[in-house]
């Protein structure tokens, strides 16, 4: 396959993309012509299919995977796909990893790793409360290991969601052995479920937007409903464990201004909100350096509120 | 009854009282005696039992209602009752509205209102889950009627998140009429249920304090979930209405830094929010005006971040 | 008349629009020509003279109504007139209401009404103030029915301050009726008076912009002193009700961000306050919620601190 | 004359004091007395009259002169004057002076040289502006002249409005000097005329407090209306002049959360705000200086937010 | 010895402890006599010497250890000390742990740890740099084992600053493995000496309190012109590793609110940034818990903005 | 010479301008080409270089001083250089002055103030310190007179840090006379060494941008460790007053949010952060003025958070 960083001025295109747009236009004469853009994991592309009749136009709709055949042209200094021909393609034709942004940990070994932090639980509603979601929901377990963490800004691909997850688990575990006050049953299921509202918050890829609920509500009102949810369903769940436990999600985001209805009230509460953010940033940063090249000052980024530079450290 | 307000130095003390608190304690010298709080619906007095062996005394427990006979002194610039005697009383032999602050409104008038605007309402979802709650819920109806709307601040008395409820429900029902963009069903069903977690985060009086559940989640996200876990038994009910209407109890407070987790998004979130806080604001002014027999500057009051005045307007 | 929003590409023009802006400039080859914007009620659209010698071209000033001839191209995706004659035309000709935007409530109705209001007031001085304003100064009464309340954001359009102001007082009624300690004849008249500075704020329409007293001292404060003026003229005018009143006024933005150099200190001040606002915020979404053809999210509102949505409510 | 700060526990009083409050009480045994606080420039010390019977209690009231005879005690820790005698008395026998703080310098020297920075404006407007204030009114020089600039923190004292007013005229005309772009009529015109207002916000000594239009509209908007009034009658002002020196006013506190409900948008605005707040903040630390013999770091001041120190620089 | 907080009302005194304040006093009645503050690890108590002739009280200063002979009696509601007879002690009489709060873990221990990591570092110049503090600064070190790392609030005791050290540089130790981008010398190197400048901002026990240089520079800059100067003596130290280094100190309290002159600009301050702030937050939350028997909501908390509770987690 | 500001489509060029930027580029056929941006005092150029093999492409670098031979042509609106033939000159062909902005003060004049200041300091050491920076220090000398104080903003040209240290200072001179509390030789000091961190913050022109270490560090914090390190060498420098000095330099910025890792403590702290404030905003406001011909509003300023306008004062 040619992904789509690498076409030049003048390349003939025949491969299948993801067609992430598709809408009808009209030019300035009056001629209607449908405008596109495909997307691989490398990027995206415009193309415009000028001849209505062009074989294959009408067959397909956006999030279809095509093949398209054209010629790649310069348009006011960006690349356009003249497109001749398309063909919808069926699944099996393609590899969708080819097309979408993927964590670069394997998700099954991510997955199992998480797993083996809820066999190590000993308090026995907690662990019957992960097992409940992450051992027995197939549909939230399918879900929950394609989702991204976020639409941008960090985590935002394929195994995004659980890579964030394990990232404050294995942070939150650490915590456990430096400050031995700690719970460690509370906090690691308080850090398993901490982002599980994003499942619903935030659509699957390609979409990968945010949903009605998830504008209306946000992750940690889902997530905190969703942990209700099925505690309701565990006979004898202590009712004080509930709250503290709903106290950890709703509390992560540590403070008001960032979306959480309650700052941290006890000490697991305030590691959460610790682990969530150190991992949330440090993996921005890292993927500002790794999506760059400047070896200078990058210019100032709004989250960091500062000029942001890669380290020499010579 | 006599009033604790009405108590002079030196008056006899024969009359029953709830007993707030009750401690045991040591004087210097190293003899125990009993302190109390003994409360009426115009304040509160201290009480010592100075003679362990004074009758009735081992009897009875803080939120008891007791008979005390003793005598008024003073101490330090403040009235002391030296009690004799106690006997504990049973339920009949005490009017508890006696007691207790008590909305000057009638509750089951205010309550029949409340019903009428249901009664009214034509979305059937929504009306289905209103009655739920005000028509079918005995020992919800039961807990909503006592609640307090505040531990203290404003409607911080019997009946006074019923009162409230009210308030905010005529303030919306009124810009439903001015403002013809307004969904009438979804605001009037928000404004019915934007504070009903607060019969969960403040327990009834006598105590009228912040529950554990109260503090860890808020009644915010306490009403959000009592909601959600009704609308999960009515079939059908419509998913995007449970998240306008969700939506709108999250976001009533305005603003994050007054605990609302989303801001409000659409224009019925946007007039409750308007609703509860005039009618917050304007009751509080109230309070004040009422508490008060001052008729010049009343001195600077945090909440207003002003000093306020009673006004002239001569 | 055909409005602006119906023109297409190679349309013809012929009728009547407002010039709301005329500047001479030089092509790149050096050739002078004249550059209009065309207003009526739906919008603007650019205009370009190229010939300098074009007929009627000297003749008119912006903010005259022209009858222009000529030819709509597409430039840049925008569409664009070529004009080749002009004629200015006299007051007769055409109807000013086709060319600004204007309140859908009859102005002299909601005169009528808030007259009626200030007929109720039961205070004489009060009711001589505002006699003073609304029956007797007959330029304040021409220019306070044509001003609009804002110059963009919301009531931006004839009538509107008006509109306003009437909202308001709708509302301070209301209160009256539900929080008793209120004042009426003290609510009343501020909220009637608490926007009358916008007739010196900004000017009429068609220009309907900041003037330069507006800009260096806001409609709060030309608003007070229009107050104090009148007030001097009354003889007897209680001085703390005088001062009651201005304050107000002063305070009837609610904080020192938004331009009051004092915090409400009296319950009518609160109150006032929250008519203001409520009216000022429930009418922008409403115009908001008709400028827009959405029905999903309608993006990030600046004002409203959110991605705003039409409600749904099926 | 002794000074209250003078006395010692065993002395005898007999002289002259200002009587600041003065409170019919009760003791505990239900005696009736008299509590006053006596005061001059050097400080307060409580008085009572134990004796409802002693001589010339009933005769006087807070506020004014009395001799008083009677001993000094020592009360939990404070000094305490037992009175046995006191004695109201009459204009004359007394220098006002002795009992209000009053400025370092000479009222009528300072009060000279602000009316020769008047003598030298060239502006005929501004100058006829000035002189109807600072020539002509009478009344207005006599308060403007006793008047304090703050009832407490800086300048609050006798003199303390003219010498901080003198204080910000003399730093706008450095400014003027070495910002040749500041327009100087204007800034000292604006400079001399900033703070007006304190005339009727605070009363004058002995009270020294907010009155009713000072809490509810600000020095800044009486003063602001105090220009507007007599600008009024000079015919022929200027109305660009008139509003920007009334902007200049308006915007001396430089920020909203200050009290000024415009932000400085000229230059001399910006300059007058600089000048006012280097004046009062370099006043303020000068007196806390002065009013503390600590040598070593003073302890967390809030308006300053930082612990304070008295400079070594050996 | 007998610790402080085992004393009783009638018992008799007799062991050494650290004169915590000394000041000369006069009774009401004018006699003279010594006011103490004696201290322990488990608290203070105040002692009074009423008869200035007793035996050795001319002849300690505060901040000397000194043996107590007298009788403890309650004074509203306190326990206190009458001394009768006061023995200044010498070096070796008493053991200084006794007397002063100290780090539970064994200072030794953890300086080895700490340069432990300072061996295992590649970068020449960063090892020599540590190496120059931390093996072979004499002075230095004696002081750093000293430190506590605050006045209050976290780390207040003898050892505190090198446990907080030593916790952020293994948080540290813990990144690095999670984030590969981090620069493992750089940050190790950042961590070890990010709070050396306390070891002048406070001085050591007994006293703890902030220095001259401490309250005008603060630790920040303190720490990192104490690195500029050892860096100045390493020939060829790299420049920009040096400013990267000087940075990280600069930006490690993250906001400019909490004293940070820079915010982060390379991800090794951001990650210093996060370990400070985890290893101090943590370690504040857990001497809460320590301090306190409260099993219940402890009350507000003004640096973590939240009542705060033990968490039950049954 | 012919300024840039001067240029009409269709000229030709014939003179010496700086080059700022120089970079190779290719056509979107493939052809290489190099792009340059010239510039002079009155502004900048675009130009290109279309033949690679024109006479002189290779022979300079961005940042030298080029004589250009070619055509000004028109492109999207812009004026462009159609460049023909390059010729790199040598010092002396061209007067530096032309081509950087320059103080409109003689920059040796303005020195030779400086120093008489430092000639009238009366503290030995802190006269000594000053010498040591502004008489011994032939490269710190060179360097300070032609920094700017800013990249942008105020005083962005050759001399500027020097005319705004010398602003700052005559302010402070004229402080010192009206506020007596004030230590004169101490805040001169301070003034005079507030900024000199800018020499190491911001590189010379042509570049002025900002280094590393000004990014990774500030001019706050470089300069304080630049005065640190000059103390170091004077014997006998008292701790105090280094201390001070450097308080004043870290302070100065007033508030920690812009920069300052402390608050001022002492009264010359405070006075310098007011100089500095007061001398920056004039004079940027002044640069506002002088550099725009809008005699009505000139829109909205970011710095001033208001709508700036030329003072009319009629």
């Amino acid at each position: 396959m040619k992904y789509l960083k690498d076409y030049n001025d003048g390349d003939r295109v025949f491969d299948i993309y993801l067609c992430k747009h598709k809408v009808s236009a009209v030019t300035k004469n009056g001629k209607p012509y449908e405008s596109l853009i495909l997307q691989d994991k490398t990027g995206t592309i415009d193309a415009k299919v000028w001849d209505p009749s062009s074989a294959g136009i009408a067959e397909f709709n956006a999030l279809d995977y095509i093949e398209v055949y054209g010629d790649v042209t310069s348009f006011q200094g960006a690349l356009q796909v003249n497109v001749k021909r398309i063909r919808k393609c069926r699944e099996g034709e393609f590899n969708p990893d080819d097309y979408l942004p993927v964590s670069k940990y394997n998700i099954e070994d991510m997955f199992e790793e998480l797993t083996t932090y809820i066999g190590k639980l000993e308090n026995k509603y907690l662990k019957q409360l992960l097992k409940a979601f992450f051992m027995e929901d197939k549909e939230f377990i399918r879900v929950f290991k394609l989702s991204s963490a976020a639409k941008t800004v960090h985590h935002g691909f394929v195994g995004g969601l659980l890579q964030h997850t394990l990232g404050v688990v294995r942070l939150c575990d650490y915590y456990c052995n430096a400050y031995p006050l700690l719970n460690r049953d509370l906090l690691i299921c308080a850090a398993i479920c901490h982002d599980i509202g994003k499942t619903r918050e935030i659509s699957l890829f390609p979409q990968n937007d945010y949903t009605d609920e998830g504008q209306f509500l946000g992750h940690i009102m889902i997530g905190t409903e969703m942990v209700a949810d099925k505690i309701r369903e565990i006979e004898g769940f202590p009712v004080t464990l509930a709250s503290e436990l709903k106290h950890c999600i709703l509390a992560h985001h540590g403070e008001y201004e960032f979306g959480s209805p309650k700052k941290p009230a006890i000490i697991e509460a305030v590691a959460l909100n610790f682990a969530d953010n150190t991992d949330a940033k440090l993996q921005t940063f890292t993927e500002i350096l790794e999506n760059s090249t400047e070896t200078g000052w990058m210019g100032f980024n709004r989250l960091f509120d500062s000029n942001l530079k890669r380290t020499k450290a010579e």
